[in-house]
């Protein structure tokens, strides 16, 4: 199965179109757990369980291991969920960009090493530095349009031939890139006119939308701008919001009923 | 000592503007290595030790460690560069574009893991995805700008307002972004025209310049497009022709014969 199908499946069964993002800082674990050699990994499993039945995708941030020197945690992390939630699928978020040859190896760690559904990639170098993760043809591919961070513009937001670089990007992932049907896109929440913009550009194609949640973009607006004709095309990610909801033992309950409002707030403008 | 002093001193006391990547294919390892457990770190170490003298610094591109879950392997080679060779400056490339709180993990992970000199990262993002590197000011950020590959033109070359988005990025970095002058740029070697106008955008930034050797940029074209008034100013990057010189167990010192070769090259025309 593609990673749009099970995608496109799991946006049914779920009844969710909520991406929660596992960026595991073990500064925000509570107590219990700090200090602990497998905390990453415990705390991350324990968010997986609480959250899966609201989630439509999960996405670890490769980063927050890669400083940890806990990669080993993340391979236990995606086998874990590969097992366990087999219909949910995985969006390495890693956001690489490089050469070809560099491309085919990051395309390993991504998707044999981690076994990853999809990953986020970079577009500044092009497209030959993409292609490597469009030849397996059942992974999805991600790619940076606009992002929702403050110095997003600074590149994005150029005018080029009369539209801004995030649409041109859009149109090329769209019209040139896609040709196996296996392209999302990220865009940010924080500017739901631009993402209702990357919507017309792109048809159906699914959009990873973080923003949300602790960067504090609005659900409704987000929803309304970034919405398919049938009401799905989307993963809203939040990640901070839902993994420190509380700061105790309770965190993995707060989580969940964290992401169950989200997914509900969600749903509630999809109709 | 920060990353610019030391490479400013390395091309002095190296007599070299050569930088060698270090992209670690076991597949193209020497039989004798093949199968070994440490056989990354191994092959690189002799690598080191066989070329170090003809090097201005060495770069590592962790992508062929990422896939072979070999990041341990990597930590002992920087490592090992520190303790044997603290004169020749560490470059990580990991092409790094994220939001800011995940851009803060990945420079630990560059910096306090690694304990590299400098990082390669990628302005699609913008400023705020590059800050946390520059809070280290003592380290080397090296900002993707005119890539050496096929598609870098795809993005890169697009018309911003009357300048190609490639020479935006250089202005960017050059005027705005390096206010602590820990700034480089990466230009590739296949554009010699593209680098002179980048050396002229920039002044006496240093250029890490990929795309010799094995991706078939010519020396003489580029170091006369690519060095500053005083005959510095570049880091000129060759990995496969260096590594894979040879298939066998005389692999080292092939590697040094071209390295030296490679040096002396580049040192013939930047007089």
């Amino acid at each position: 199965m593609t990673f749009i199908d099970k995608l496109s499946a799991a946006w049914q069964t779920q009844n969710s179109q909520l991406c929660i993002g596992l960026d595991p800082d073990p500064a925000k674990f509570p107590a219990h757990l700090q200090g602990k050699p497998d905390a990453i990994l415990d705390f991350c499993k324990a968010i997986i369980d609480a959250t899966a039945d609201a989630a439509c995708s999960f996405k670890p941030q490769i980063a927050y291991f890669a400083a940890l020197r806990a990669e080993d945690q993340l391979e236990e992390i995606c086998k874990y969920l590969r097992e366990r939630y087999p219909h949910i699928p995985v969006v390495l978020d890693a956001k690489r960009g490089d050469i070809g040859a560099t491309a085919e190896q990051y395309a390993r760690e991504a998707f044999e090493r981690y076994g990853a559904d999809a990953v986020t990639v970079n577009p500044y170098m092009g497209f030959d530095s993409v292609q490597p993760y469009l030849e397996r043809q059942d992974k999805g591919v991600i790619v940076l349009c606009r992002t929702s961070n403050a110095g997003g513009s600074d590149l994005q937001f150029l005018d080029v031939g009369g539209q801004p670089l995030y649409q041109h990007v859009a149109h090329l992932v769209a019209d040139k890139w896609n040709t196996n049907g296996q392209c999302a896109l990220v865009v940010g929440a924080t500017f739901p006119n631009e993402l209702a913009q990357v919507r017309a550009i792109v048809g159906d194609m699914p959009l990873l939308i973080p923003g949300i949640g602790a960067q504090g973009g609005d659900i409704k607006a987000t929803v309304e701008a970034g919405r398919t004709a049938n009401g799905t095309g989307m993963m809203i990610n939040s990640s901070r919001a839902i993994l420190y909801a509380k700061p105790d033992e309770m965190f993995a309950q707060a989580a969940r009923q964290v992401a169950l409002e989200t997914r509900d707030a969600i749903n509630r403008f999809c109709v």
